[in-house]
């Protein structure tokens, strides 16, 4: 026997929207969110989703006008208030379309606040498409629960990166070479906030690996035995920063 | 610039094959491996390739004849010698076909020895191509450097699995519901060997999770404040063993 979830799928539509919410506001859908509510989840005037904005925190709305490709939402209250994401960056490598849209999706999941792109030397791509992965991005951060959307930068070469690095802000880089401790245990040593580099699939060039190692911020890491791809190596860094330095814990 | 990869890439091209390996062995490649060397790698006879089958380690093999579809490998010299895989089972609920065939590549990367399909109230398919997911869980082993291949073992329900659970070995479930502990710390008690249970994108029914509440031998634990995927748990669970509890400490 199969149970029916359409109540609880019901209740956790969550939409990321861009206008200010507060009790009483009248939110506009975009196109592609009124035809989602009308013909794929069937939503009727008066039902309710819930709306973020990445500002505001999460507001309960209801739908009060839907049609033709327009809708409106009334806000009603606040179902959870507006809290500080997680301080942790994503710089990843560009690599094959499949594999940077997983990462990008998985990366919202886990509590990224930034995804970086970054050039190098062994790149599989030169850019990407940034507007289909904002759209990855929001789609996760509206299933994951998440309140805020990563941002994702466009692109810049690594030695621009390390030239212009933040200070106090650790970059924890994943080496193929297994030159640095199991992941685990640099971050027992951790300090927030931090930023993960991953490479591409052929990993970092001998002169990257150098320039990285002639930094004072940067701190070589080990990701097990076996040779992960580059999305594996992305969301296991991020699993193991969220559960042992970030927002995972207790 | 960007460096030349080939030569590397040569080096790395690792075949699983079930012949038994041993110095002066010879083995015939399937259509499906020629083929791959012919048309893909563009190999040639005297060219070299590593081999494993599961029991006698990897080795170096040279190609001796290659052509229409047929190869054959003469085996040189041992590269590593077999070693334990790590005891740690995947119990993965049935999901979609694309999200599954993640979880199966990212499992045998992550080092999962078996990954047991397992069916439960809310899964979203009855099935799955056994052979298909036998196929990307040897393609992913070949990548990664294991030398052994996950068992992939065919759906069967949880209540079969809890019924007929092996003595000592723990079984952690990923509970939606957030009533367990961050994994990390119930890993900190660990105790191998264990298997991680994930359950399908609606969780698990009511009386699932009284079911499991109800043995001695599961433990419940938390996956951070946002809700994953099924996919997105599977990985992040098996990161967290194996740097805390398996084959990735140093």
């Amino acid at each position: 026997m199969r149970h029916s979830r359409v109540p609880q799928a019901r209740e956790r539509i969550r939409l990321y929207v861009e206008a200010p919410l507060a009790h009483g506001a009248a939110v506009d859908l975009s196109a592609v969110q009124a035809r989602y509510l009308d013909a794929v989840r069937r939503l009727m005037v008066g039902e309710s989703v819930l709306v973020f904005n990445g500002r505001d925190g999460e507001w309960r709305a209801s739908l009060a006008t839907l049609g033709h490709g327009k809708g409106k939402l009334a806000v009603d209250e606040q179902t959870r208030g507006q809290s500080g994401a997680t301080d942790l960056w994503l710089l990843q490598a560009l690599i094959k379309r499949g594999p940077m849209e997983l990462v990008i999706e998985k990366a919202a999941e886990l509590g990224a606040a930034c995804i970086q792109l970054v050039t190098t030397e062994y790149s599989q791509r030169r850019g990407a498409n940034m507007r289909r992965l904002r759209t990855i991005a929001i789609a996760a951060a509206e299933q994951c629960g998440r309140l805020d959307i990563p941002v994702i930068a466009e692109a810049v070469s690594l030695p621009d990166i390390l030239a212009d690095w933040p200070q106090g802000r650790r970059l924890i880089h994943c080496d193929e070479s297994r030159a640095g401790p199991p992941m685990n245990e640099a971050l027992a040593a951790a300090s927030a906030p931090a930023a993960i580099l991953i490479g591409p699939e052929g990993g970092f060039s001998p002169d990257e690996q150098a320039a990285l190692a002639a930094t004072t911020f940067a701190t070589p890491v080990s990701l097990g035995p076996r040779i992960l791809r580059a999305e594996t190596a992305a969301l296991a860094a991020l699993t193991l920063w969220q559960a042992l330095a970030g927002d995972w814990r207790a």
